[in-house]
């Protein structure tokens, strides 16, 4: 069965999905598109021969349309996701899953009222094969409880319209996801402090931003975010345990000795560093589709989390690196699990 | 355009193709199976509703099958691939394209006189994302000049079965490969000498073996195959040039502390070392069917080369040794590039 | 020209120093022995053929003595330290100068009065290969200013004697000391707070501890404590600067492939571990002392701001992780540099 | 006590071990000097206070000199040696022992005359970490018995006094001394073969050279000697046996990522490579004279094997790349061991 995916939002992202939606991932094939910005939807929706729809509505309610892709806006994403559960069919939708921790917990609730899952957040790092080596290491026991995490989650660089807030929203909540379900322990505090200031940035932007995650075990978490590195996207993290560690790979890449130097390259690109993650993610999400089955990936509630320990980290830059709480409500059996 | 693939040998192999043209390459579809193995052809067919053909030539000729993919016995592959030319089909032959030079050569001649490029030979190495920055870096020129290439090529342990040629047949026929496409150079020699062998092997094998390879440009390559290595699948490829080096990464792994050692793992597996290759190779050779241009990968007159530098190889093992003339005709026009 | 060398204190340091500065370092000899423990003295002395004295003030004073080592318990280093100043010989104090931050700043008082410096601590990382070409790295500036630290000192287990504050004063220190001189760059605050703790302890003990060091420049430094990590003693650095960063190495082992697994050993013990350190700290120390020059090494200002700062560590954990300024007094242009 | 080290032969290489002995070795002096230089001589025995005398001879037979060391030029050495041995005196000769298999016979048979071990001939590398290393893994035997050994010399350039004979007398001698040492294991026959010459070297020079050896136990040893490789001065090797393989590590070096790359610094000079090599032969030899006992480093025997093992390689570049062996005598019970 071959799945028909309906799009809301075609920009960058959208584009990047729908084409992985087509060429990577077999049992999809994109049937919809909808944009604002109308013009471009009708450009997008013609390379894969997709039909335009005015709206988020009429797309997640057209008949052509068996699972929902979102990827507009971030105010939006709320409004799309609610509308699809309502007409019962699955949806991705990018992160964040609202911008809000109430309208997270506003979706939360539906989908319990729906009954069985069917929301899918964009967390991509889930299915990167280091992670995922770093996962079974960790279930496997012999490193002994988790204690510590140290991580950095590095940028060569961002443009001006990246504020101080994002560090957190759009940066450090890959490892806030990814980590609460390496561990699968949940967060409780966050606190952000700010090293001195790298002089290669706009103005307005601290950067670094160090954070510092406890979670229900009082495993720590530190996480360096370094969004004008320079030098390549770089992403480390080590979860140090009881009786030993583990360490996620830098990317294989060919040693080069020349010059007096042994040297690889470092990536660039996010994009690029984790585009197997992107890839096994849709495969996974359309196979659970095709299937009628849940989706296996990031729940409404890992939304929900994300969004609240977020919202505690941008609290705490907000006022001089004070601990803040992540107060999140009781977790629901529905969603099983411990994080 | 979705591609309908016919596929010829259904075993392991085929299978295992079967499965990426229907999971991981999107524009293709399997529509017709064949093998001497009525049941299991039978049997494989119903996972990707394809039609059962009772031969190679009745699915060659198939209206339903845009291109052709050889998987069968290697003995029959000459056959199949020679009734895909003469229909003007595109075919994929797993290697070998055929198991004599002669039969090579048969092939090469059929497509010369089709006029242009049909085949393409199952040698994924070339889609590795390793070699490929390897191939990139030797492009660039900073290493200057090769002058001497370094590999190992590791099996954990092979079956009874396995016989001493075949370490030149089936396992250094890909080094063999990759390595005249990696200089873009021809091998004009091979000689294979065996050093003390393992006590870890069945009796009859020669094990290790290493095997010597000179070039048109005098360019050395030294190549251990030791099938019986016990630790793992380990390939290792190391291009020495006039100004510096380059060195094929080792798999990403993640790194584990733990009872005094800092440990990767070893992949132990060629299909999950190569993995990504394989499905490189089949997404790409869709593209060009799809867009009904020649293929990209290895020719038919790779092939060719491959079993004549084979064949000089046990050649040599067999006389204890000796230097052996790669005796190759004068490459075509047709095929361009120097290897 | 041969420096004759009294050795104050025959414990287990003080007799691998004696060792060191008789079978290392060639321009050394050890003239007299004093302990509290005088069978120990004499034992100790009768290997290298040395004098035992009564007590540290007679071997200060011996004329067969023109440079003083103490190794002796903490609490008598300043007396010693401060009868080597009154009797103007070179004097190299073992960490740390001593226990409490007054009678360092009595030492550094006596030694400015003395008029030139005379006092060497034994902070041995700073002649770590390793850290050696970290300074070079960061003295040659293209990794432009430094903005964070990351480090890990862990043990693979400590005695019932090892209690919390010693993470700070005796094994932190050496970052401390270490960081201070590789940044040029003054620590102005200490922060310790505690993860989970591991289960692998002595009840008594907070292990681990992550301590957090502000510099005068705004540098961050987090520092993991691990004493009982297990698999090995580990020391990892990272400074990250604005335009990237440098790591030290971990030291060279030889890699073994074997059951599935690459491996290399991880050291077990400090003393292996900084060996090439001592021995470099104590040849340069005689080296400076047969040339009648100032030591070259960490100074009396270094031994205060390093028991500034623990004390500020130590303060720190017993506040539950509250920030704790390193109130150390105007460095003195007779100690130049910056820190 | 203090061993009297008399040094003939004040160039370079004298020089620094004059330098070693005097500033490494605590106990060990240079008491007297000679050169066919007699200005160089007295310049360098001036500045450690030695006397200059006007032969080796004499200086052998001064009663101010308990052990002796020979650095002049290689075809003296036989003559020096034999005189030491004459007067029962230690001697340190430096590589090669002697420029023919026959002088070093006499020199084996003088020893054996004499009845114990009195020459160790200065092939470091049996003293570098590494290969120690290598050695203890080997010898705990998990890695099965050898069976193949890749190893590569590279240096960054040689001057035009360099010449093809050079290759195997000059740089690849130390790894058959090495490798004997390492496999305890004696090698049969050398072949050397000429893959395409860099254009990076003076036009006399065949370089690279590939050498492969054969030991009695049919151990497959090849080494790659390039000796203007650009990149830096590099030692690789590889032991592959029946259950795994032990690697010969790089140097530690800092970790550098900046400017889009992470690189370490390749070593560029030999003699910073294998300085505690160096540091360590002399201590242990010091040791041995001091204790009056028999030297446990390379032998006279392993002199005369690398010598003939040399002029087998020498003889096969002359004749194109045949095998040659190495007629070597039986091995006298007197050395033990079995290389």
């Amino acid at each position: 069965m071959t799945v028909r995916v309906g799009v809301i939002g075609a920009g960058m992202i959208g584009q990047d999905h729908i084409r992985r939606l087509t060429e990577v991932v077999t049992a999809a094939t994109v049937t919809a598109v909808t944009d604002l910005d109308t013009a471009r939807a009708a450009e997008v929706a013609a390379t894969v021969d997709a039909a335009v729809l005015p709206s988020g509505a009429e797309l997640i309610n057209s008949p052509d349309v068996d699972a929902v892709l979102v990827t507009s806006w971030g105010p939006t994403h709320a409004e799309h996701v609610l509308n699809a559960i309502a007409a019962g069919k699955p949806v991705f939708c990018e992160k964040p899953l609202a911008t809000t921790a109430e309208d997270c917990l506003r979706i939360v609730e539906a989908e319990r009222a729906h009954g069985s899952r069917l929301v899918q957040v964009g967390f991509m790092r889930r299915f990167d094969p280091g992670y995922r080596q770093m996962k079974e290491v960790l279930a496997a026991g012999f490193l002994g409880a988790p204690l510590m995490v140290h991580c950095a989650h590095r940028n060569p660089t961002v443009p001006d319209a990246y504020h101080s807030a994002m560090a957190a929203q759009d940066t450090a909540v890959h490892e806030i996801d990814v980590l609460r379900w390496l561990l699968d322990d949940e967060i409780v505090s966050a606190q952000v402090v700010t090293p001195r200031a790298t002089s290669k940035r706009f103005e307005h932007l601290k950067d670094p931003q160090i954070m510092i995650f406890e979670t229900v075990s009082g495993v720590r978490i530190d996480l360096e975010v370094f969004v004008n590195c320079r030098y390549g996207y770089d992403i480390q993290c080590e979860v140090v345990g009881e009786d030993g560690l583990v360490r996620l790979p830098d990317p294989a890449a060919v040693g080069i000795r020349t010059a007096t130097r042994h040297a690889t390259a470092v990536t660039q690109d996010w994009k690029v560093r984790f585009a197997e993650a992107f890839d096994t993610e849709f495969r996974e999400w359309i196979t659970s589709v095709a299937a009628g089955a849940e989706p296996t990936g990031p729940s409404a509630w890992d939304g929900y989390a994300a969004t609240v320990i977020t919202d505690a980290a941008v609290r705490s830059l907000e006022t001089d690196g004070t601990v803040v709480s992540a107060d999140m409500k009781p977790r629901p059996a529905f969603y099983g699990g411990a994080a």
